[in-house]
């Protein structure tokens, strides 16, 4: 049967590179008879997650965490809430911009430039250097803004007259590049994740990666040291953590946590249980191979070897050994 | 001489209106020669904390945290980076949305609603029950969106045929108010501050809130530990971690931290010292205080006469003391 | 079949009060034949752990902790070290001391007292006020320095001429008491335990206590620091921890400890295997009912119902649960 | 004037040979006059501490540590209560045993060895084997034990008739050495102090050690958790640490400490603040030169430079520089 993939659309974004990486990563990527995956481009990241959750996808490929802007929020809060969804793989995307405008469009001609706003704060140095009077306009994808110049003349004139958006984008819109690779640092990366209903885990691959959500049940420094002291005593590093607000008023959060390992692994199983318990909730995101396939260092003691060898002198001392 | 003031504008904004309030408070809001203060409206905040460090303002006005959006990062980085800046004081904002339109449009009528990310995302539950089959565009700001529609039929016609922006930016744009009060929570608020360059601090209020920005060494969890035990060891509590990005990798980050208390309280210098010998850096972000002005409670032996205390017994000891 | 306790003697010491009430609460202190159990009397704690250790009894009794005196090396370096034992019952046995001579003799004759030093320690203010000329002799046990005053004449006259030992050991010997209940601190308490060859655990009581020697790793603070976080984690509470010598250097050493709770319970169990992991090596020493009666009180999340529901979450998860 | 010091006598034992190496070493060792200082021989380490608190002395030695045995109970509780002292120097004391006799005694003649319990615990395996059916009693101390066979025929006819003692007390009293270093493990080593009233301290010699006693606030594990972390926020190492009860409760107990450095180095003044505020009560017991000159090892960010320069960082905020 054919695999329904999500993806924060249209195409040419950087989401659609994500997706292209996984599926060729994925044996369901295409059906055993052959038959394509269907791609179902979404206006937002929420519309990708609802769409898993109602059924209409099975898949949804939304990014998590980018190099220069950190966590992206819409989807760490959209996976802390709502029906429980889990991530099943990873994938790392490198994030290139272009400055795109219209065939005949130059340079000096550029007054208004649009993006998405993560595109303009990752230029803005490139901006300032080589169009100092530009102003800028937000728009929803970096894809969005290089359509929006493509089909002008149609319902609305766009407010813009230059992209910022990835090559690929640039080219499915027919337009030409002004700049290329203007982002200020070079060597971006975001992180995008394949996110489906709760069923079979992947299984453990000698370097995976586990997210978590954890609610904190007292003030912000006693909560997060507690929960920190729960990874350091299983030696289990953390990769990411962000704090997002519970909404409810200021300085109350929860906090959305990559660890290294696998929940199958005694080391995480165990630090997972020591949360649950000092936490008012804890959920379950999955664990999933990391990409970049970097297997966990430990510290003495916290191998799971080391863990395997405990559980089973305590079990021999339980049963009176005589050892 | 007249106090400069750097905002995020246009005016409507609820930046706005936190700049009224500051101005209110405090003893330069107007100059003693009765002058008004200068209100310069920016574009970003990134403008309106360049224009205080180019010395074009005095102060800026930017929101720093939000019940429902958590910590904005774009002030949060911006504060983090470049020339050092200071708070001086803080503000809350309730934060209530109207939708509005033109005089004639009725609810039925709206397909397309236009404003902020993070109006649009506190709005969505009151969208989907009563305008199922709407569709969202982003605008630069609250205000934005409701002025775009004021100005309509002029330079660009807006994509979008409502608001969701404050009743007073509704107001000054001549709209009318087609739904009130439609945020999802009540209650929501937004903290800003005003940012000046390093100088006199304000003085200790019994009630004062700091913000540093600390550079982890090593990994983020045994970093984040060390950093949490610096705080914990002398009962310092927090009220705000963010963690933003270097930039640099996936996974490099540093902590845009509020505690409660003033740099000159001995509780809270102890833990500062002790957070910059732990981090690679430390950034003093200032002390100033609490606009809802809640006093911190202290644990046993964390008090500052229970700091002084010490310190005096510590000299004694050092002295030879023969008690 | 008949048991055969080793314990302190001789007859009259406070071991062997000890015993009697052990003795008097345990099922197997009287053979089910109606027989009494052998009551094989030592002359040191050493000899008594080495009299179960080849077989040649059943049980010792010895005491291990006294609330003036503290941990008793000599129980906890025989613990620590040689064929593991088991501790599986605790008394508690209150210290009082006569100070008891020969018939005729009165207190203003005393010139010399003997006794264990433990005795004498406990005494020092009483003598120094009643017998401020006094100068003390040790003995191998208190109740050594009664026997010696009974049978002198014999073969060596005794250095003292008076002892501080308990009621029993006088009267048993044929002394009269000089003075009564001569400690410094009234209510002073020694608690004595049962220690056999490894074998069936007493089962969990709802108030046990569990014994364990744990040899640090590396440095006394690290280590010290990580193994009592382990504890931390779980919630365990200690209520004794001695640190001993290993012999090798000053400064290396290895801790005795007592903890609240029974392997078998979930948080204990959990505690040792962490314990397990971050020592050199653990030594299991028992668990058994506290005397006192007393169950542990444990902090939010730390309940062994906390334990259970963690452990049954996390299985859950690994069996990739649509909860 | 001559410097009147007290030790543990009698002539022979290991205090006197701490005495000897503390007087090579001490500037006042001899008066400026070139009189001899005075050796006052006491009974116990309660008299030798007792004369030095009266004035009847100016300096006690005593014992404090020994690699087999662990922290002397007598010296670590004497120091613990009463009027305060502080220790201003350390001395290491190799300790080797001869078991000695009278003149024409055979190895085969010794039925009953008698010495300090610390010694014969200190020779249990070589008597086992060498003396398989010998008998051990106590005396006062190592060299009392060579004595009373000296004096024999006097007063009080031995209980024993060999002693294990140092070589020197053997010679002394004019015994004969049955055999040569009998302590089971070589290498066995004492460390004795030199205790004084409070008064001017030694000035840091960049190699010291500090002595203080910490009184819990309330339970064991908690309050020695929070004191161990104290000195891990500051990295400062612990050498030695001793529960001893308090006499008033089994599970109520204080903490003998020895941590690496002088109290007037910045990261161990801070570490005893935080000490004195997390405790019940904190007694300083001296910073004094560490014997085998070994300077502290210190982690990142807790040398006395990075303390100083934290404590610079934080006057320039308080002061509002401007950098």
């Amino acid at each position: 049967m054919t695999t329904r993939w999500a993806y924060l659309g249209p195409a040419g974004t950087f989401t659609e590179e994500a997706l292209d990486a996984l599926l060729a990563g994925e044996r369901d990527g295409g059906g055993r008879d052959g038959s394509q995956p269907d791609r179902l481009s979404q206006t937002s990241v929420d519309a990708a997650l609802g769409a898993v959750r109602r059924g209409d996808a099975d898949v949804a490929v939304v990014p998590i965490e980018n190099s220069v802007e950190g966590g992206v929020s819409a989807t760490l809060d959209a996976l802390a809430t709502g029906d429980r969804l889990v991530i099943t793989a990873e994938v790392l995307v490198p994030v290139r911009f272009v400055l795109a405008s219209r065939p005949g469009t130059t340079l000096a001609d550029v007054a208004v430039v649009g993006s998405h706003p993560h595109a303009i704060a990752q230029c803005r140095g490139w901006l300032a250097q080589h169009l100092p009077a530009v102003t800028t306009v937000v728009t929803l994808s970096t894809a969005a803004a290089a359509t929006a110049l493509a089909s002008s003349g149609a319902n609305h004139d766009p407010a813009h007259d230059a992209a910022l958006c990835s090559r690929g984008a640039a080219e499915a819109a027919g337009l030409v590049v002004l700049g290329d690779d203007v982002a200020d640092r070079a060597g971006a990366v975001t992180r995008f994740v394949a996110v489906r209903r709760p069923g079979d885990l992947p299984p453990p691959s000698g370097a995976d990666r586990t997210t978590v959500v954890a609610y904190q049940r007292e003030d912000v420094a006693g909560s997060l040291l507690a929960l920190l002291e729960q990874f350091a005593a299983r030696g289990v590093n953390l990769s990411r953590i962000d704090s997002r607000p519970l909404g409810t008023a200021l300085g109350q959060y929860c906090f959305s946590i990559d660890c290294d390992g696998h929940v199958a692994d005694p080391r995480v199983g165990e630090a997972l249980t020591g949360l649950r318990r000092v936490t008012a909730d804890l959920r379950f995101v999955g664990s999933y191979p990391r990409a970049d396939g970097l297997a966990p260092t430990t510290p003495p003691g916290t191998s799971d070897g080391d863990f395997v060898a405990a559980s089973d002198w305590l079990a021999d001392q339980r049963r009176g050994s005589t050892g």
